[in-house]
């Protein structure tokens, strides 16, 4: 019998390639080691628990371990992979009680992400939060419940939570005033959920535009939601450092010499991949830091597969590996390796790079190439039209403002990217552009799809439609 | 100087035409012919008129007389086509007070479709009604207000109405029991519409499911609502006569022998092609029963063009001609010819018949093939599969059960058509069927596009995908 398929790390892309072979290749042996006590949460549910939107922190796992083991796969916590010999295909790893050297015959690297640490002083002070993984969201919402009312019990941590440091911010007066530093998903998310806890914030971005990776459009737009929803817009604001009285952040510094008072803090200025594994071998991470990967999710190394928030995957439209940390592309690069090691060689596909997010009551999406450098860099010569329309027809109660870009190559039509925002089913609607990007339509077939139509859900022409329509008259 | 652009009817498809038209080639004259008084008006907005979900009658006019005029058109209402000569080049057009043969240069046949009159005995009683157009709508409306509070002027006819018809169904009673003969598109929309009156409706459907063109798990789920909604469903129930008391309407007889007492009814077994107009001229109708057309909307005649209601235009997926009476396609057609004829010759596109539709709270939607015996007599080999996964993270609250059947051929897994109903945005997640439709995908293909995930939005396998994934098991 050959030796076992060893997956490191039991999220989405891990516990997904995991099952998949296993249920393919029900006596193919399989284990996971994961270094910590959590298993495949959603990560993208944290801003929700914290807001108090979702009850219990188990709620947010896809999967317990005994429902992995039910799996017939062999699920080892707390054990962590520090190295990895390639050679004699072995990996060792770290478990509570002693170090192991464990033979694989086939190994997945689905390590993750992890937030990247601001080069700010005075990061580590008290209440001074970043926000990746269930630990960081227990300890952010036992901060923000008032203490009188606090039990840790009611996180419904199941028992994988760390009591002692959950219990210390329990017993802490709630903020009064927050400061988010970064823009991005998570400080956009987290906005509203420190809003809806009744917390002052302010939001700090270095950059002109909230949310960039959904293009200039949809930031405005969802700049001026959060200035409605009385949350503190400082753009183009780099926060110098953070300061703190006894222990506990008190103030944030900005470059422009303002100091403002603060209670507590959340940096989230972006994730990087966990590629530390890979240092000493001879698996190769590309341009993006990310590991490489073939068609296959192969690393640059025989037997050796990556998946997930550690892994790079090819761009459907630049045909360029990307890095793209996001939920469907790990659980779907996850299960076409689980079928490849069981036998069945399954192309992992590629991406565009989908997002959607909620921000108060407007939704967003994004899909594709919207930056015209990046677009540029990829041999494109981006042109893109946004336009605002009605979600339904006009005269139907609800109809709400929706705005979307496309950007397309001046010379062949080529439709790149896009995205949306409004308020009635906005988000949703981002999946006709991202399957348009899989089709490698021209926005002029764009224009040409048979969308529906009825009064209480959309007009005669779709918004992307008209956008379409619009810029297929500047291009191709 | 050439003869005119002659237009038959200023709805979607006429308009559309006669100002792209005019857009793109300002100097060429115009002239579109009306038999009735109203001009560009939403059919599809008229139960919720009817509901009162919308005020004003002319809230459903998307362009006035005066809007068309500024265009440049020379928009003649109150004039009915009731010949062509092809040979001449001649419309013989009746106004209200003379009979004129108009020379044209090019044709344009948008005259629409009309209600099927039901072979029903008594379907000519008082308080029977078909909808279609918005003097039916106002009828109807009419009769639900109750007589102390009607007021014609309330309908927001804004002068086009038939005041004294109006006037007369003011001053009924309001039906206490109403019956819908005939359970798609009409029928439903119009349940809900005689729901929100308090009517006590009974619906009449003919086969075993309703709304057959969106598939039996569409139409299970909705008959399953409208049960939920009180509306009393006589389902494989065919309606033999209507019988009246003093000329109006009191009892409607099936052939299960029951009589039901009824204060009114409204017939909605479907719309049929205006064609009358070809009867005595080359022009040719299809086996559809619609006006036959080529790729740029050209009839069987040179320049005679045919669009909306009343003309074919190509199936995407059968590459058959087929009749498709929905608004985008008939604006787009419209639109097209318009461009042809103003001197850049423009493909009309293909359809795949997309629908969505409001039942109650439902969202539903359709596109393609979903019918086996249409499949099979397109050659291919059908396959279906209908699934149920959540609008949402489970997790995250207002996650709602969301139904999506796709169809695809057994041996090279090409995706056919593809349904889908929920109570959380489902009906716009149907363009994602429909724009894989558009791109000649395989269920394959399907499952591997890269579409958005965000919990208050979307699972991380979208519906649409779980649906694809499990077909995809079974096929090709």
């Amino acid at each position: 019998m050959s030796d076992p398929f060893i997956v490191i790390g039991a999220d989405a892309a891990g516990l997904s390639a995991a099952s998949k072979c296993r249920r393919d290749n029900p006596s193919r042996e399989v284990i996971v080691f994961e270094r910590g006590e959590w298993i495949s949460y959603a990560h993208c549910g944290t801003p929700y628990f914290i807001k108090g939107a979702v009850d219990k922190l188990t709620d947010l796992q896809s999967l317990t371990p005994s429902a992995v083991e039910k799996r017939g796969i062999e699920l080892q916590r707390k054990h962590a992979a520090t190295a990895i010999d390639t050679v004699s295909h072995t990996v060792t790893v770290a478990g509570p009680h002693e170090t192991q050297d464990v033979d694989y015959d086939a190994l997945l690297i689905a390590t993750g992400a992890e937030a990247i640490e601001a080069p700010i002083e005075g990061s580590n002070l008290g209440n001074v939060f970043s926000l990746h993984g269930l630990d960081d969201a227990a300890n952010i919402r036992a901060l923000l419940e008032p203490p009188t009312e606090f039990s840790s019990d009611r996180l419904g941590g199941g028992g994988y939570l760390d009591t002692d440091t959950v219990q210390t911010y329990g017993a802490r007066e709630p903020p009064e005033t927050v400061a988010i530093i970064g823009g991005g998903y998570v400080g956009i998310e987290m906005a509203e959920a420190f809003r809806a806890w009744d917390c002052r914030v302010h939001l700090f971005q270095r950059g002109e535009t909230l949310l960039p990776a959904f293009g200039e459009a949809v930031g405005d737009i969802v700049a001026e939601r959060l200035t409605d929803a009385n949350v503190e817009l400082h753009l183009d604001t780099e926060v110098t450092a953070l300061t703190g009285t006894g222990g506990t952040v008190s103030a944030v510094t900005c470059d422009t010499g303002a100091q403002i008072p603060i209670d507590a803090a959340l940096i989230g200025i972006g994730i990087k991949p966990n590629t530390e594994l890979i240092a000493d071998t001879p698996i190769e991470s590309g341009r993006t830091g990310a590991i490489q990967t073939d068609k296959y999710g192969q690393t640059t190394v025989d037997d050796v597969y990556a998946a997930g928030d550690v892994a790079e995957v090819t761009h459907t439209v630049t045909t360029e590996p990307t890095w793209s940390p996001l939920g469907l592309p790990a659980n779907r690069v996850g299960r076409a390796i689980g079928m490849t090691i069981a036998g069945s060689p399954t192309p992992v596909g590629s991406v565009v790079e989908t997002a959607m997010l909620k921000a108060f009551d407007l939704e967003c999406g994004r899909s594709g190439i919207l930056d015209n450098e990046r677009a540029e860099a990829a041999g494109f010569e981006p042109r893109s039209q946004t336009i605002t329309a009605q979600s339904r027809s006009g005269y139907y109660p609800g109809a709400a403002e929706t705005t979307v870009t496309l950007m397309a190559d001046a010379t062949t039509g080529r439709l790149l990217g896009g995205s949306i925002v409004g308020t009635d089913r906005a988000a949703v609607r981002i999946n006709t552009i991202a399957t348009a990007l899989g089709g490698e339509f021209t926005v002029g077939e764009l224009e040409l799809q048979d969308l529906g139509y009825a009064p209480p859900f959309s007009p005669v022409w779709d918004p992307i439609l008209t956008a379409a329509k619009v810029l297929h008259g500047r291009v191709g």
